[in-house]
């Protein structure tokens, strides 16, 4: 198996790369890494199959991006594709001050048109391990996403030590076009993507092979790989009794996922670029929107190699492992472990998810939540029916995003441009969450939370039963804009007097992604304190697409120079044009 | 072979549709035609394999239109794909007052952002066959078309007799998703589309099997249809001892094509919505863009039922006939004909087309072109490369249109829209265009013929040698906003001197759409009178797509009242905006 990486010719081409695309101003105590990003689709074998990808600069993840607390990036985003617009957001970046740089169509700027480019700049106000990634359609899983790694600042340092770091990308892949699978979605009879067929870390995965199919019973062929394929792993290569950091994010579609080093264990010391209470564990779960950074130490027997594994949790799994190796220097990268890769935990055991999350609190000495919300927005999580035809909602209602991005369309009281009635704060007080819906049938409506800036929110969100009887979903929840405190998790249907006493607010974590357990609720908090209008959704791919989301803003009036490039398109594009004409 | 068309069921659903998504209002002496069109993917099964179609109100092809000379149409277009844009462009109708209206990307409009809507109204002036379809990247492959009839108007003749008509739409369909399509063409190394999996006759064709297969010695499958599926094909059921109008048109993607109808002959009346002087005969030619009417008699054995064919010209055929039945009531339509169906023409059978060609005159009494043209345009047709792509090009420069639609950059001066230097009038006295080219090093380009309003043009289309040896393509050219004389066809490298005193000055046939044949020139002359912007290209779709186009404006200066919904991005849409805040 000798997937052999061409180190040399990587660090060769990535130089003429970063010369090429990206240039660096330092001026007075700030920094500017400044990018031109050309997006366009091309082949690709992430899988060792042949799919189109959507690229960036012809690489498929996207370039990481690696940047220093309080630097400024400066990305310009030319859009390569012949007849779809495009963004990117931001995952994780707060963009204070910037809230039209979020990359979010629809909400906060208007899609990208081919052949134009837009210019993203916004502040890295915190070190962590984030994510960008497409947010118009569902172009995310076409694979436009990749890595934001920011470092601590000129003379700051981590709460933890460690010797090297490596990155780990999680995603999963289909072998039908994104496009077939909005289709899909949209049409009566519904028809679901299915399960992924590949998992991938860092873009590679293998399909119809398996790098470890020489542990496995079946019929599994084992791979026969060059190293320099698109598909061949990237192998993390350490030197023994060294800590190394793993920035671990997910970004898959549906995927939840379980990540495990075989002999190792990892300690987990920061989620969503906060960082936590470092607790060990012998396997993780992610889901989608999430990232962690683990410290794992080279403390086994260096002479041989060992199996990094990732594989499906909370889903009947039927995608194999994504593996790579984890080689102990100087031992060749040829041998193959000795041991099978670590086992993911059964699909549904949610015992163990549910202990890993508990595991999780914010580490000592980090922001604590106000005492008390000003308000509390309970959202029900469930899926439904418009005339038909098979959505996701939130208080039965399923998000169908205006033509006019709401940060113009708020900034300019453009009231047609969506819904003015204030989606609801709550749900019927008779449903029972335990079973599918009584009555399945909602609407589509794009209605916004205004919330007051600066108020401190609560929101529970509660999950359901979807339409089959007993299943209930995973669903991942990611805030942009903001940290949220993690205050709890809970089963069943959340009740403010007796669950809310159980809130954890003396140590609980800050993220901006976080899970509801099937059946379960799980609560969190924030200041609404960033002027702008910001996404909250599921960040299941087909699930924000068909509708699970709301819409939060704040403080709009206080957004001033929203560029031009963000509001060109319909009301705020028209009233321009209005207003020019008049004068 | 029992294909039964469910006529009973089809024609209560069209009055449905009709009522549901057009009204028709009639003011004093001028009808508006108003129609509501949601435009989306859907899955469909063209060939009996399903693909994913771009529709039109859930029809593909889109449906039909019908009017009368001097009606107003009012197609209320709405975007409903999830990340694309889109406009549609009405084939052949000149939008007298409207240039807005033309439905060209980058040309004429701003493309239709999703979930938003463009109102297309413009007035038919002139009875004939016309054709719509998209017009930004290569969504016309995707399925994105149908047909436009116009009927003379109120008290107005044909000058010809028929008794009743059927309408032929033709087109050829692939497998490939149009957006991998796209991405091939524009990868490096260059993959061609190749030729077309089957073609279509209304929209319907067979693809794996054959309604004629038992007059085959292959061993492809006879059909087994039941009529009602969406390949099933649409039988012409005819009276015996009648004549037929047949409204053909072709909407290929590449294909050139040859439709024969077995033991009839055929009177030609029509051609691109202008009348010629009929002429029989047994089968026709016709290219992409192209329309034509003509007069069929049922003058055959009544007890018998006969193929209509279509089959491949121009490229080394790969690909079925087409095929439908011409039925004489009141045989029954599941009896097959007793002769196979026509045989097409061998596909470099070239002196055939152009015999085809030549007999095309205009009927008498047709507007004659100016004796002299006020300008002449030499453009050469190549194939090249632009850093190693594979590019079509025009006098050495590949269209790459602007950002910024023509028509609103050129009506308000915004000199950074697109390039400023005029594009060649000729090529270089010394080219061979027998030859592959010696330097086949091309640019883009976007640059504009700037005609004289009311100016006479002659333009010779001279075609060349391809990148390979002794290969010179078909292209079939298409003018936008007006029709051309036909002045005339020749071999080799136009010559003035010799040439021109062979122009038909006398009775050119009026068209928008005519072909070059390999290694040979077309020469045509139009009266520049319609204030706009013009697209003219190859109506090849990859052709056009990469780069076989020219771009004409004229008179842009008396365009008034452009609606903001065509100029709501680029420059146009951030002129507006800047101006708004200086105000």
């Amino acid at each position: 198996m000798g997937f052999l990486v061409l180190r040399e010719l990587v660090v060769v081409w990535c130089i003429l790369l970063i010369l090429l695309c990206c240039s660096i101003e330092i001026s007075f105590g700030s920094t500017t890494r400044h990018f031109k990003w050309d997006v366009e689709y091309m082949f690709w074998s992430p899988d060792c199959q042949e799919s189109v990808v959507m690229g960036i600069n012809g690489q498929f993840p996207g370039p990481t991006i690696r940047a220093q607390a309080g630097d400024t990036i400066f990305v310009q985003l030319i859009n390569k594709l012949h007849t779809e617009g495009v963004v990117i957001h931001w995952h994780g970046i707060r963009q204070l001050g910037t809230p039209w740089a979020d990359g979010t169509a629809s909400i906060s700027q208007c899609a990208i048109n081919p052949g134009e480019t837009f210019d993203y700049r916004f502040k890295v106000d915190k070190a962590g391990t984030y994510i960008y990634h497409g947010h118009f359609g569902m172009q995310r899983s076409s694979g436009l996403y990749g890595s934001l790694i920011v470092e601590v600042g000129e003379g700051e340092k981590e709460p933890f030590h460690y010797d090297d770091e490596f990155n780990l990308l999680l995603s999963d892949w289909w072998h039908q076009s994104v496009h077939d699978q909005e289709v899909g979605l949209s049409s009566k009879p519904f028809r679901w993507i299915g399960e992924p067929q590949t998992l991938l870390i860092n873009g590679r995965g293998q399909f119809n092979c398996s790098l470890s199919a020489h542990f496995s019973n079946t019929s599994t062929n084992a791979c026969t790989l060059r190293g320099d394929e698109q598909c061949a792993p990237q192998v993390l290569r350490v030197l023994p009794n060294r800590t190394y950091r793993l920035r671990i994010a997910s970004i898959t579609a549906l995927a939840s996922l379980n990540l495990a080093v075989g002999n190792h264990k990892m300690v987990v010391v920061e989620a969503d670029g906060n960082y936590v209470q470092p607790f060990e564990v012998e396997d993780m779960d992610i889901y989608s929107g999430e990232s962690y950074s683990v410290l794992l130490t080279t403390n086994q027997d260096q002479s041989k190699n060992y199996w990094i594994s990732v594989g499906v949790r909370g889903r009947k799994p039927q995608t194999p492992q994504a593996l790579t190796l984890l080689n102990y220097s100087p031992t060749s990268q040829s041998k193959l472990p000795i041991l099978p890769p670590p086992i993911t935990p059964t699909w549904n055991d949610y015992d163990h998810s549910k202990s890993f999350s508990n595991k999780i609190f914010a580490l000592m000495g980090s922001p604590k939540p106000p005492k008390n919300p000003d308000r509390r927005i309970i959202l029900l999580n469930t899926q439904n029916y418009i005339d038909g035809y098979i959505k996701w909602a939130i208080n039965n209602i399923s998000l169908l995003l205006p033509s006019t991005p709401y940060l113009g369309s708020i900034k300019y009281s453009l009231r047609t441009a969506f819904d003015n009635k204030n989606p609801p704060e709550n749900f019927a007080n008779d449903y029972d969450v335990m079973k599918p819906p009584i009555n399945p049938n909602s609407s589509n409506g794009n209605g916004v939370y205004m919330l007051g800036l600066n108020s401190t929110v609560d929101i529970i969100l509660q999950n359901a039963n979807a339409l089959a009887v007993n299943v209930s979903e995973i669903h991942p929840w990611h805030l942009h804009g903001h940290n949220f405190w993690v205050l709890g998790y809970g089963e069943g249907k959340f009740s403010a007097k007796k669950d809310e006493k159980k809130f954890n607010l003396r140590n609980p974590p800050l993220r901006n992604t976080v899970v509801i357990f099937p059946f379960g609720w799980t609560a969190l908090r924030f200041v609404a304190d960033n002027p702008g209008v910001w996404a909250f959704h599921c960040h299941i791919e087909p699930h924000l697409h068909m509708g699970m989301g709301v819409v939060f803003a704040q403080g709009v009036e206080h957004v001033n120079d929203i560029p031009d490039q963000a509001l060109a398109c319909g009301l705020t594009g028209k009233r321009f044009m209005k207003k020019t004409k008049q004068n």
